[in-house]
């Protein structure tokens, strides 16, 4: 299904009185208002295909329904989530669960709505059916030749997927490791990885990237193979400019400063972008800034100085992906939660005073570089989203449309109530 | 299958020489050594039906083969376990996954291996087919009371199948929680799961145990209704003398001292029993012993003083369980890793210097404290473990044999290579 | 030194414009408005006598300048901190770093400065110079009963200051605990405790409390004899209706759920206070909601709604305390900081639209739940704050002053650059 | 005070027959034997001169007695240790606490006993009474370039204090860091600590390294700029050759895989060497070996097979070092276990069947695997430590005679009650 445009101005006319109200507050004490709209417009956020389904754990999984049943489907319902933000123009594909049978005809549908498509994933964590080997026992890093000779002849073959729909990078997320001390030669495995990843590299087009990402366990639990960013670094360094590090919000141990890790991967050119989640616990997958929102934004503001500092443009300059699992929320919903935190995030750290900053470093005045970073933070930015929304042709109120319009019951009744997408 | 008695007294035969040279120099030190010995024997494990077929993450699930594929199967898997080892002469039936349709046989089946039945486990933490109320909100602390009332009858109907296997105890892990803030009034919560659990526990018989296990996270990610000792201890308090603290070594946040926790428990009457596992991360439940014996031996340490301070026999005072989950291993080979573990564990702690400790704890003198306690843990007592099982009409090596006899080859002849069992 | 009122009124007066445009935006949608602005007004955090010198670390400590060199210094800066946010009209005093020479005029002092006496503190974690037996290896849970004797009568001695300055309750942290495995029967330490906890407990009058702090770790790296909420709740409920448990935020294991902590405390009636600070590690004592202000706004949510749950007093109900280290900052201008950031939270929390919250519980809707939680966080809460300090006679903008005024530079003229406060 | 040989030689020669017996037993399961002593033999840990006191927190110091007063007697303390254990024949220098004034009597008095220098270690994470500028916001990584001189300056310093005394390697662990989010620019901090460890590095002799130390955080609570093996090795990847990692086990995130992180800084050539410990919480500083042993055993069973791979020499290859805490235990006692620890773990690594696990891993054969390691480890090794102090001329049971000889008496007679050591 697709929602009518008239639908979403007729919602916006109804509020546009009290956002104009609140807008023009917030928008008095902003310097560079028009600039700081645009780029909020211009940042957009991936979805990736398994994100439309009901998630779960390995004690279950409560299924949801109306969950999309084909590629198409999931298309429409990033179509869907764009349409209402406007800030999901993308969607992140995932080998073999979304085979694009007639490229073509999806590329079509997706321009229709307006969407283009990101980062393609491999899955090498997972055995299919048909496959001759199995990757119990890891894939890249495997002691046997032939299992990493499949899983690298697998991504290649989703490289070419990708180009099919004008991808133009490759994310890897390798789940090898160990569960116990002795099951491996960490030395080894490693250097196996990095052959293997030679080989996928050396496939790669011209214009294409590799996306590295780095994960310390589940599901193995005693080791992984790229655990850590210093480990995704290294086989991106030795690899080529080519190659870059992925960084998982909920890939970290508990306490590791993220935005350091981002600062450091930009100022050596090796940040590929982000999978956006936030946890608790571990890799718990839940809502963008349901957790820990601070956090988030103290991220973005490394990401805003340190891309500013490259010149690099904001929306393009690196990859943004939401990787949650949704395992109680209604699936769409809860991505327009994520995207709606991860851009109040970045609207924060753009209204950060740099200059300012500097200066209270330099001065080593602790006390006032907290203070401009948290005037930024605590400032009610939700009236500069929902304007770069409306000046976009999306809803000043997206999770409101969607519930007045009933969408997911639309949804049920179209696919049923017990359609499963594929995905965790 | 079951293992010809024959099969284990060659083996042992052939290994005597070697066994004796080993136990004769480790026993020289050692007082009271038949009595060890002895200890050493009466203590069992018992082996959760679950366990003994493959298990998996969110990710993947790699079967291995020749799974038990019924009630009878699973018990049949433990009687091997228990020839091999006569350490594990008890399962641990859950329920749905292991209704005993004819218990009579069921119970003269496990009769015949020198098996009897431990705690019975309910499952609320899966919806089943054929049932009317959902568990995606939880289950004994839902907000509805018919969700409740269903759990509840759930767990009646558990203790029922219970006695008539002669069953003594109900366990229950609660998987209820939330997974963002402000999903669940968390006072509110725990207050409808006292009330439910107050109906569960007017069903119990006069000589049973309900065990109330907790854990901090997975798969709920922001709370858990029973999160920690402290609530279940809460729990078990008001509800009464049948009503304990059950321990599972993985359901701990990092870094908790849970020897602590143990020692207590034991302290207020309130420490049920325990389930093994071996963890680096969160709820790995790997092996026993693989990741850090040292703490093993620590809890048994705490046990073993605590348990004679209040005259409680070792093994029959409260409850052992093994609960790990078999990703990557045998599930059989896994176990018997786990059992020799645990019993390395409880030998090591037998041999503590306890009047020696409590003296050198009297005089504060540390560095000779921790040379009591590493003196038991430095020496090796695989030996006594043997001499145990040997004594029994076990085996010298369980895992040889087993090997030796390509057990699994015959198991997957017998059952399949794609055999699967219930479980996770 | 003391503020004169008309440097705060003259401040306010530049400001008033501003600020009122700011108050109006953000009251036009608050519906009790007044009510909500007296309870910011009426909610007060005491400030601990040691936060107002220079905190440190093992490994060394960077004295600022014109630190406190007396009580009577101390309760002046109170004073400052107070004059300038209205929100810290009471001290909390530390034996034997404040014993109080001249009750009397103490108190005159402080109540010219409308400030009275928090909760006294005691110290049984250092050894003073005239003290007969050392704390090396405990005090209350000590196994000389000579040691635990002299813990005893300080914290007796402790009291009996108390009662002079008309403080109402003890706040007791017990650093005791064990640095290896082996060094103390952690039941026999608890048993010991309770014993001499029950000797501090009948030694308090009728209208008083003892605060039972817990600490997993530090300055005791294996075992902390009061180790974690569930401690401390046994021990408070076996000593009777006096005795509550102490929440300090950095005071737990990495991850803990400290809201949820706190909401069952509430329901127990064992919820004595807090001591607020901010973390990223292990107990950081940093400035509070510098890392995580999520976490302080759900702690606050859950407070809102337990005590008015129980018709508690939001402002006197329970204790509220800071305790900080101030390594880096200026202590003034931390605790002002710390002070704003604890009732932004409060006043967040103020505004949770409770009935449509407890709406959407009813009906697992997570997604609005999490709507209602953040839409009052992500409200800009700071004019509420500025409105009530305003009516209150304080500043709008306390650190503004702190620093136009040149304050620590007066100090420093005054108390000398090198001068050392008592504390950590 | 030293402790004369033939007391040594009467202890040994009373506890030769009960040793002979137990050496025996193990030695007779052992391939190449001697080759496996003279290993253990040759294998020695340096002491730095900070532990030779007692340590303390930032609550508190409870002093011991008899501490070194200077130098000399630091040295001398470590002179008893190797002595009894013939396995601590260095010791590492911290400057300013140890300026040796005259390096060749230093000298003299070392070989004597003996010794020879090990790394020395500079110290800007604490200022000193007579320095121009204080290093309370960094040094290496300071924003004021005058500040950042000061701390090179006294590094080279320090690495001229070490060419007096034959030492090879400079030690620098940076505490510079940031308590608060803002307080620093990352990327700026790390570039400048970069360019700092570039003028160090070039006033390094030809034959010289430094050792780069990284630790997540303490004294700093925010960011560490040298936080993760990552970003040492990036360091020290930029720098050059001479420039390696420095792994001190307690400076670790919660759960961190440390033998991973060996594995691959040994395969890189960049592993400079060890700082031992153990710990249960954050970087505790404890004993090494008493809280987990096991994790020691993995490290070396990586070290023993990575610098094999390498065709490092075991003992001279990369630098051992302990860096321990002695709070509430005698040093001298608390080193001989820490050593005793460290080598029963290096030993049992040497006991690892390499050629078998190779084999298993190739396998994919993860239950054997772990049965070889942990063979090796659950062997009581004891008996090859003990004979290989004996070959050496050390004791066989280094802490008894220690005791019976009563030397910490001795050294409370000689240097007071009151001593008190430099160092934290």
């Amino acid at each position: 299904m697709q929602l009518e445009k008239s639908i979403i101005d007729e919602a916006n006319h109804k509020q546009q009185a009290a956002h104009q109200r609140k807008f023009d507050f917030v928008a008095a004490d902003i310097n560079g208002l028009d600039t700081i709209i645009q780029k909020i417009s211009d940042f957009n956020i991936a979805i990736p295909s398994w994100a439309l389904g009901t998630g779960g754990t390995r004690f279950g999984r409560f299924s949801g329904g109306g969950e999309p049943r084909s590629l198409e489907e999931k298309i429409e319902d990033v179509g869907l989530i764009h349409a209402l933000n406007k800030s999901s123009n993308s969607i992140s594909l995932h080998i073999p669960w979304d085979i694009p049978k007639n490229a073509a005809s999806i590329k079509a549908l997706a321009a229709q709505l307006g969407l283009h498509f990101d980062a393609v994933n491999s899955n090498t964590f997972q055995d299919q059916p048909d496959q001759q080997y199995s990757y119990k026992y890891g894939s890249l890093h495997h002691v046997d030749k032939a299992v990493r000779k499949q899983a690298v002849e697998h991504n290649i073959e989703v490289i070419n997927y990708g180009i099919e729909l004008d991808s133009k990078a490759l994310s890897v997320w390798l789940s090898d490791g160990s569960n116990f001390p002795g099951q491996l030669n960490m030395r080894g495995a490693f250097e196996r990885t990095l052959e293997s990843l030679h080989e996928i590299y050396d496939a790669l087009p011209a214009d294409w990237k590799v996306w590295i990402e780095y994960k310390p366990y589940e599901p193995n639990f005693y080791s992984t193979t790229i655990g850590d960013w210093g480990q995704s670094y290294l086989l991106a360094s030795k690899l080529g400019k080519k190659a870059q590090t992925l960084v998982d919000l909920g890939h970290h141990l508990g306490s590791t400063n993220i935005e350091q890790i981002v600062s450091l991967l930009l100022m050596e050119g090796k940040l590929a972008g982000f999978h956006f989640n936030d946890s608790k616990y571990g890799d718990d997958d839940l809502t963008v800034g349901s957790i820990n929102p601070y956090q988030l934004f103290l991220i973005f503001n490394e990401l805003v100085e340190g891309m500013d500092a490259r010149g690099l443009n904001h929306a393009t300059g690196i990859g943004w992906m939401i990787d949650a699992s949704h395992n109680i929320k209604d699936p769409i919903e809860d991505l327009l939660q994520s995207v709606e935190a991860i851009k109040i995030a970045y609207a924060q750290a753009l209204l950060v005073d740099q200059p300012a900053l500097v200066q209270a470093q330099q001065n080593n005045d602790v006390v006032l570089a907290q203070e401009i970073l948290q005037h930024a933070y605590r400032t009610d930015v939700r009236p500069l989203l929902a304007e770069a929304r409306l000046r976009s042709g999306g809803a000043l109120n997206p999770l409101a449309i969607y519930r007045q319009q009933t969408i997911r019951k639309q949804l049920i009744e179209e696919r049923g109530a017990l359609a499963v997408s594929t995905g965790l």
